[in-house]
């Protein structure tokens, strides 16, 4: 896909048509166990609103995809979360909103939601986009949807592969390897898992790009590679697609596997999985930290000064009180936080838990959540 | 005052007989504003159970003079406070409680206690002891408390003077001079301001003692070196004590003036101000550091267990989670509290308002307080 410049790219994003036959498929799935106590069980990461901006990152997600899709969308969740669900997103149906029996993994999820799309729109390309990410230019997006797209309805297997801004070890990586003739769009060499500081430095510098888990494809595409590993898999998706009434039953029975163990790895190591650059901000806020990187959580350390300069504050920042601190606070309790003298903090005061970490240490809080929930309190977590 | 040895302290306490005439006068003010937000206007340091105790300062005071006063006590407090004070002392009726009209520093606040007891008691020997201070040996607080009051029989003006552990900055020292012969007591030479560190380290070296504002001194002797210095003052004391209902009169026209310049400092240069040894633990809870170290947080860093090895609690123990953590958590918001990879923090944790600090930088604390009350928040402060 090739785009005229535009002077606004937000007027660029509204004024492009829709593309052809195209779906979101959004996967509303994991607990955000290291954002406790601001995520909990029963509210997800991706039910809340960890931008500031008003609205969730669920409805973010819809939002960023509508002009893309017309408005076609399936969200995939666990059934606690359905209601939620729809009452976050006024656009979609009950319809839209597919609730797992139990959680299963992302193929059974996704290869759900395939098989629901292929019955309902034979011309469908499907974009599975967790509703958990914050993506931060929404043009750019939009121009790696669109390139995405269109070697989906060719047939590939396509992933949208997010160009490294530092050699970051917690994401996995894609290696690309030929340009496909026609498209915007290379041949994806392998998958690899996230690697050490030295690997990933290797990788940034021979052109390797994130893997961020989005995948455009034709539901067949995506159900035929299932089905050319794992046969019986992809027949009980479509079983279940046929006949909704069988999903308490058959659900149970299908493997717990990622889709990328499922079918990304062997479909890309027969050559048939495309990749297009992603040239767009991206962040799976895993914890703290990178929300605090996010929220611009910079700092200017040893700064004393009570109007708050150096903490990042989510929520009412009228609450926050800092002297010569840096770092994160998310007074969402409603009490008044204040932090002194400490710097790379993070404090999240919530009605009935209060953490205080650093930036450094931000991955730990799941080792918290893990302790509560093993001494019986469940009402914490 | 010379003691049998006693094999249990408490007990030797508890035994002895109380001393001839003598009686508390307990000043119960101050905000205790470097410990917000547990400390408030509305509820001061001084009634609060600092050391998980059971019982608060104020009561830990009285309780600890009690067995040598035979129970007579004055407490001198703000109008706001009157009734805090006598529901937390039981033993106290409501004469002795005496309600400052409005805080007019220490000498207006003990002179008119020695003036009421001048006309109660003419054999009175008076021992002032601030509300809220901590002390640990309470066996060897009597034994000073017993030689200052033999000096004081004899017309002395009689301070405590608390043997250094280690060359704090924060306290005034008194300096000993000869021996006063018959008394376990020393002339004290001169009373010198909080110091630098370089020059406490010579105070130490040369035997000075830290000041803690504790006096013993039979009421009419105070009140008239007090007349020595400004006759109206004292004049004025002893007129409300003769008419009560003058109070809210006269109270307004006291001079603003601390106990140590209106009386001690002029009678140590006239050398009749006398020091006996206090060889017992003694602090003045200025802050969270000292009241971390109080409670035995020393710390062991970076050590990584659930089991809030590192952490000193005060309040509910089972509201805490700490990994790899050191300092002081106070869960006295009913909250749970998660403290992950910090050293030397101070998290505490109130219906309204959470505070987030580090030892080294509590003195800080109250540059919020401050702030907050400068922004109108008085509902916090």
């Amino acid at each position: 896909m090739t785009r005229t410049p535009q002077p606004d790219p937000d007027q660029a994003v509204r004024s492009r048509p829709p593309l052809d036959g195209f779906w979101a498929v959004v996967p509303a799935g994991g607990a955000g166990t290291r954002l406790w106590p601001l995520s909990r069980r029963r509210a997800p990461k991706f039910l809340l609103d960890l931008t500031g901006s008003g609205r969730t990152l669920l409805q973010g997600t819809l939002d960023r995809l509508a002009p893309l899709t017309g408005g076609g969308a399936l969200v995939v969740t666990g059934e606690a979360h359905r209601d939620a669900v729809l009452d976050q997103l006024d656009g979609l149906a009950p319809d839209d909103v597919v609730a797992e029996p139990s959680a299963r993994d992302s193929m059974a999820a996704i290869g759900l939601a395939a098989a629901l799309l292929e019955r309902r729109d034979p011309d469908a390309v499907m974009g599975s986009f967790a509703a958990d990410h914050v993506i931060t230019d929404e043009d750019a997006f939009a121009d790696a949807v669109g390139a995405a797209h269109a070697a989906a309805r060719d047939g590939w297997l396509v992933t949208i592969g997010i160009e490294p801004t530092h050699p970051a070890t917690g994401f996995g990586y894609v290696r690309p390897g030929d340009e496909l003739p026609g498209l915007a769009a290379r041949r994806v060499v392998e998958f690899v898992e996230k690697p050490s500081a030295d690997v990933a430095a290797g990788y940034v510098d021979r052109g390797y790009r994130w893997n961020a888990g989005m995948f455009v494809v034709r539901p067949t595409v995506l159900l035929d590679l299932l089905a050319e590993q794992d046969a019986a898999f992809a027949a009980a998706l479509r079983a279940i697609a046929a006949e909704p009434a069988s999903l308490a039953e058959v659900w149970p029975t299908l493997p717990r596997i990622a889709i990328d163990h499922a079918v990304a790895e062997p479909a890309a190591a027969a050559g048939r999985v495309a990749v297009v650059p992603g040239r767009f901000g991206w962040d799976d806020v895993g914890d703290f930290a990178s929300l605090g990187e996010l929220l611009g959580a910079g700092g200017r350390p040893g700064t004393a000064d009570a109007e708050t300069p150096g903490v990042v504050v989510l929520g009412d920042r009228s609450l926050v009180r800092s002297v010569g601190s840096t770092g994160l606070v998310v007074p969402a309790g409603g009490r008044t936080v204040a932090v002194v003298g400490l710097e790379d903090v993070v404090v999240v005061d919530t009605g009935d838990a209060v953490l205080v970490t650093t930036r450094a240490r931000a991955q730990e809080v799941k080792s918290v959540v893990a302790a509560l929930q093993e001494d019986g309190h469940d009402e914490l977590t």
